[in-house]
């Protein structure tokens, strides 16, 4: 039924180098950009034009103006996320502004629909104030099923994302908070696993207090962790600190039972389990201090905070966010499937129970392959984004959140 | 090279109806909505990831970050439009707010794909105030290639496309204004070419001085109209009416040479030209009193203020809104060409003699086969826009707005 529309940039410009540029295979590759529209239906003709242009859309404009539910079976709303950032935040690369980060954006896009089937719309702003952003995303929302917050600083993108979603009746998901956290949780789930233990029995130590940090600690406790002590560039985010942020005086509260303070590496003696988003670099002494069957998760990219070479001397399960070493840490294996999910059902919000969902299913894609090299699935096992939607779309339902 | 990615809905969905729905095939079109997103480039392994994605995309984000206008080259910036509305003046419906606007917007975006070959967003916003919207559409412009203004009620619409352009850098295009504008001018040049007049001999009357109306009164007068005066509810807009709005003082002055005033019938006595964008009806006693070789284009839809058989008796040459009827004024002869025009070029904005440009081109591709009943191409005439484009980017080019 699809009209066959083919995109004229990528038979006359894609991969050809312009005049005065060095051949890269990057650059190529993104040459005219690295997305399209197209149309699912046919314009060929008067007929066609006469249903799907004027008049024969008016009917269902109409349709939806009587029964505002409409705009879900009738637009493309519940099939198609905005992927939204200000800039301030792009990979290790930090603040480069809006223009800048859109090719992460198209390339974030492109990844929704090859992985989870979802179409959506890469959307840099040009402005930078929590209140400016979540009023621009909330005028939006009609438009879209979902939001996907990309790339924007901590701690604003907390405050962003809370105050978002109680203005829009769509899921509003910050990936790098929590992307990050469910395919971190599948991980060591499945790491705890294998070595014998449970959750409860692990001692984790997060090295990186950000937007990925805080969302780990939290879906680590509420998955039920033994203890987890989130750590910044000062050392242990504990509460006789006083110079913490809101995010972590509140991380504070809920994290480190234990009463660690002191550096990252005096709270290493004796974890169960290191987990670094911090682009910091750990000592070997100090790994050789952690606890036997160690669980390391050195996620920084390019360079890991502890070598998986290191790593291996003194850990049962090594995991990088590398896609050159085994069980890497990549968000692609949830925000595809999360927001697949969600819009299927037509959740009105992300709850804690679909990521834990999302993370029980991720996990349970490798259960049969289980080992130390195979603690999560790769990127491209399609049976990933079909587990993760099931699981997620379900929890939505059970935590009733779903609109259909 | 694009990798081979099928939108699910149009296998499955499409073209079903619901359970509950009686058999529309309008309906039945919409259904999971009309358009979708599609990678240009493939996505399929570890090699095509670290391209398209991280670490690859860092560099093309730290050359834009170096040289911003790079944005042109390596994102589909340049190729893409957001299709803007607020939902206040859907089609004949008025004021049906964002959602139920999405299926028209969406109807827009396809046909810019279908006969432009630019990528187009629907964004239908939900706010209503002038600079609300400026301010929303201005933080969207980094994402975005141009910005298409769309059912945006009069008189807001003339302001907020003034505030808006002031604010981009990219152009922004009413195109129930200027789309309409465009496509009359070039039936009117050919009109009074076939019938052996200039437009400098010719007086015109309008009907309707909403968007339309105002932006056609506009265009004829720059192109050279003899005459041209504007009728509202109340009748001719003359410098001597209280009841004004600041557009329509505005109007005023530069229209309605003659000096005409009261009613709308009265004023085409005499008149060589009707144009009518206002769904009203005009009686044939006063079809009857305009001059010989009257030239009646009665866009109105679906019910033109003067039915062609009534229009025939008096006139040289008939136009309507309707692809039922010979020359049919339809804006998809003009915005695909417009804005592919701009972008070719990366223009900063659409000058008014970029619009000229465009109807006389839009004229010329009929030139070899004017006839009554053929003084526009119709909308599957497959030289119009290129002919449309190259027009437009040449005149951007000599109107200095050019960036490449």
């Amino acid at each position: 039924m699809a009209a066959e529309i083919v995109n004229p940039r990528s038979e006359s410009d894609a991969g050809r180098p312009g005049p005065s540029e060095p051949f890269d295979p990057a650059f190529a590759l993104h040459r005219g950009g690295k997305m399209a529209v197209t149309a699912t239906v046919p314009v060929r003709d008067r007929d066609d034009l006469s249903l799907a242009y004027t008049p024969g859309v008016a009917k269902v404009c109409s349709a939806i103006a009587e029964q505002p539910e409409l705009v879900h079976e009738y637009t493309w709303k519940s099939q198609v996320v905005a992927v939204v950032t200000d800039g301030s935040a792009v990979l290790g690369l930090g603040d480069i502004g809006p223009e800048a980060s859109l090719p992460v954006m198209e390339g974030k896009a492109i990844l929704f629909k090859q992985f989870g089937g979802v179409d959506a719309v890469p959307l840099a702003l040009d402005c930078r104030g929590v209140d400016e952003i979540v009023e621009t995303v909330a005028r939006l929302a009609p438009s879209f099923g979902g939001v996907n917050l990309e790339d924007i600083s901590a701690p604003r993108c907390f405050e962003i994302e809370r105050k978002l979603q109680e203005r829009v009746d769509i899921p509003v998901f910050h990936d790098d908070q929590h992307g990050t956290a469910v395919v971190t949780l599948a991980a060591l789930r499945n790491a705890a696993r294998l070595t014998g233990r449970t959750l409860g029995e692990l001692r984790a130590v997060i090295s990186g207090a950000g937007a990925a940090g805080v969302a780990i600690a939290r879906i680590l406790v509420e998955a039920g962790i033994g203890d987890v002590a989130v750590c910044d560039r000062k050392g242990v985010v504990s509460a006789d600190r006083e110079d913490l942020t809101e995010v972590k005086r509140e991380l504070a509260g809920f994290t480190n039972k234990a009463g660690k303070s002191g550096t990252l590496e005096s709270a290493l003696d004796g974890a169960d389990v290191f987990i670094g988003v911090s682009g910091g670099t750990v000592r070997e002494e100090a790994v050789a201090t952690m606890a036997k069957n160690a669980l390391i998760f050195a996620m920084a990219n390019p360079n890991p905070e502890i070598h998986p070479d290191v790593a291996h001397k003194y850990a049962a399960v090594v995991a990088t966010g590398r896609s050159d070493f085994p069980n890497q840490i990549n968000n692609v294996l949830a925000f595809p499937g999360i927001f697949a999910g969600a819009l299927q059902v037509r959740a009105s919000r992300i709850t804690e129970g679909m990521k834990l969902a999302a993370a029980e299913a991720l996990a349970a894609v490798v259960a049969d392959e289980l080992s130390a090299d195979c603690v999560i699935p790769s990127p491209f096992d399609e049976r990933v984004a079909p587990a993760v939607t099931a699981a997620v779309a379900a929890a939505a339902r059970a935590d009733g959140v779903a609109r259909r």
